[in-house]
């Protein structure tokens, strides 16, 4: 059995490859739900969403996220009338939205909820959100521009304000009072291997970890625990995990990463690009495994794979 | 000024041969709400919609309801990942149900967001609904079919049960605690006529007449209230008024209308194919005035609409 913790993108594109070198069935992907909102009324998962699709072959492989052979009739008409366009609903996706908002309304737990999308969309993987509470990353601006509240929601940050502006603090509303969900503990327990997927640490990894249990489980499975670093060369493959880290008083690096995850994570695969910071990471109490770790395409994500599951 | 009581589809056609005769910014149409639901998380208001997509000469002529163009890219998806699929959504009207869902989280009123909708699309005329505050029509089936509650909502029993059971009984809930939207009390105290559309004078009209205040605003001006008789030689042109007038203890004709509607409308406007029942109507206190009513087309409508005008 594997577990992985997961964000989007980074990580939807890591179990993609590893789901054509395990059988699907023996993973369990624990994901992110920090991100998550509710827009024109409709409740929005966008990591499970992202992994999802990766799993189900649906992901759009041009734009990196959303749905394959997307449409935009209803974004184009809710433009055309004035609604809030910031955040992009294709057509497709949007069903996975009326999809999850309806079941959450009739009584439905995130998780069920998940099980039957994913059923739905033939996906073999046990995806499993955070919690079935709601946690919230809130976002503390530092410098917020005149009409912008100084602490706004995670996607008002990262996909209205494209994530260009500095960060002064982050939060995770909610953490306090929320639960893992059902099974998170048993799999994080029970798992020969524990992957920490190559995602944001602080915005998509550091929710799953506010759930509180998360840490505790996974510390006591540190050895078992496989980190990829989402830092290549001090720059983040995409998005902004190389200035949240710098502007939260981290170092944007490979070593970074380690630091940050070294309590749980009892090793940590580092791009080659990085291999000079291996004995810096091993100094840690780290142990450091180099390989390519760019995910071009799905075989280079399964190469990855193989070398995270080999890494134990 | 003209008022208008509405329901859905037979209001929405007089209305849009109304506003060729007379000038739309004259016209208030205050729209039956009781059938609004919340599905897929999303605040849907059909007989606004309705109104307001005639008026805009955006309605399906050829299906006669839902928007002209219309594509069912979200609802086919929704089906095939095993969403209820009872109540046909298309992607041009799911636009307005995610603009009026986000407005009304963000603390929008149903008015505010009824006239933000119908200037988005061009409409001049005003659009009221009947309250700002909610009222949903409850429906108690005389033999619920196994499995089903013994109330449902309306939709439940107009749209996912075909309206082919009969009622027991109806209410509006919330109707106590509503109040009148704004302006709907002042519109009808001003207008020179109020037009009781040919809508379904128990689901459309009765919502409407259950806001406090209103049955006594038309009361005060029954004189100048024309209505239109839905029932035409004992038949609703479209939909349960029929059935229903029975299964509530009302005969199922333009003289069963009458009869109900007498309290307020002063002038009710029948078909010529009930010439026969004018003698009977006028017998209630009620001015009967013959004229073809059965809108075909716009053409139609409007000579319908003028027939309205000249009966007063």
């Amino acid at each position: 059995m594997i577990v992985a913790l997961a964000g989007g993108v980074g990580a939807a594109k890591l179990l993609a490859g590893l789901v054509t070198v395990v059988d699907p069935s023996d993973v369990t992907a624990v994901v992110n739900t920090g991100d998550d909102l509710e827009l024109h009324g409709l409740h929005i998962s966008p990591d499970i969403d992202s992994v999802t699709y990766a799993l189900a072959g649906l992901d759009n492989k041009a734009t990196g996220w959303g749905v394959v052979d997307e449409t935009w009739t209803v974004a184009e008409n809710l433009k055309a009338i004035g609604g809030a366009a910031w955040f992009q609903l294709g057509d497709r996706d949007l069903a996975t939205h009326l999809f999850r908002t309806q079941r959450l309304s009739e009584g439905a737990s995130l998780s069920e909820v998940t099980a039957e999308l994913t059923a739905a969309r033939g996906v073999r993987s046990h995806l499993v959100p955070m919690s079935d509470q709601p946690v919230r990353t809130r976002v503390t601006l530092a410098e917020p521009p005149p009409g912008e509240e100084r602490e706004v929601a995670f996607q008002d940050y990262f996909v209205r304000l494209g994530h260009a502006l500095p960060v002064a603090s982050l939060r995770f509303s909610g953490a306090e009072a929320a639960r893992p969900a059902p099974g998170v503990l048993e799999a994080i327990a029970a798992a020969g291997v524990v992957i920490c997927c190559p995602s944001n640490p602080i915005v998509s990894i550091g929710p799953i970890l506010s759930v509180p249990g998360i840490l505790h489980a996974l510390v006591a499975r540190r050895d078992r625990v496989v980190g990829v670093s989402p830092i290549v060369a001090g720059t983040a493959l995409r998005g902004p995990a190389d200035r949240l880290l710098r502007e939260l008083g981290h170092e944007a690096s490979a070593l970074g990463v380690a630091r940050l995850y070294a309590p749980w994570v009892g090793t940590l695969l580092i791009d080659e690009a990085d291999e000079s910071l291996a004995g810096a990471i091993e100094a840690l109490g780290v142990r450091c495994v180099v390989a390519p770790t760019v995910m071009t395409d799905t075989a280079r994500a399964a190469d990855l794979a193989k070398a995270v599951l080999g890494a134990i």
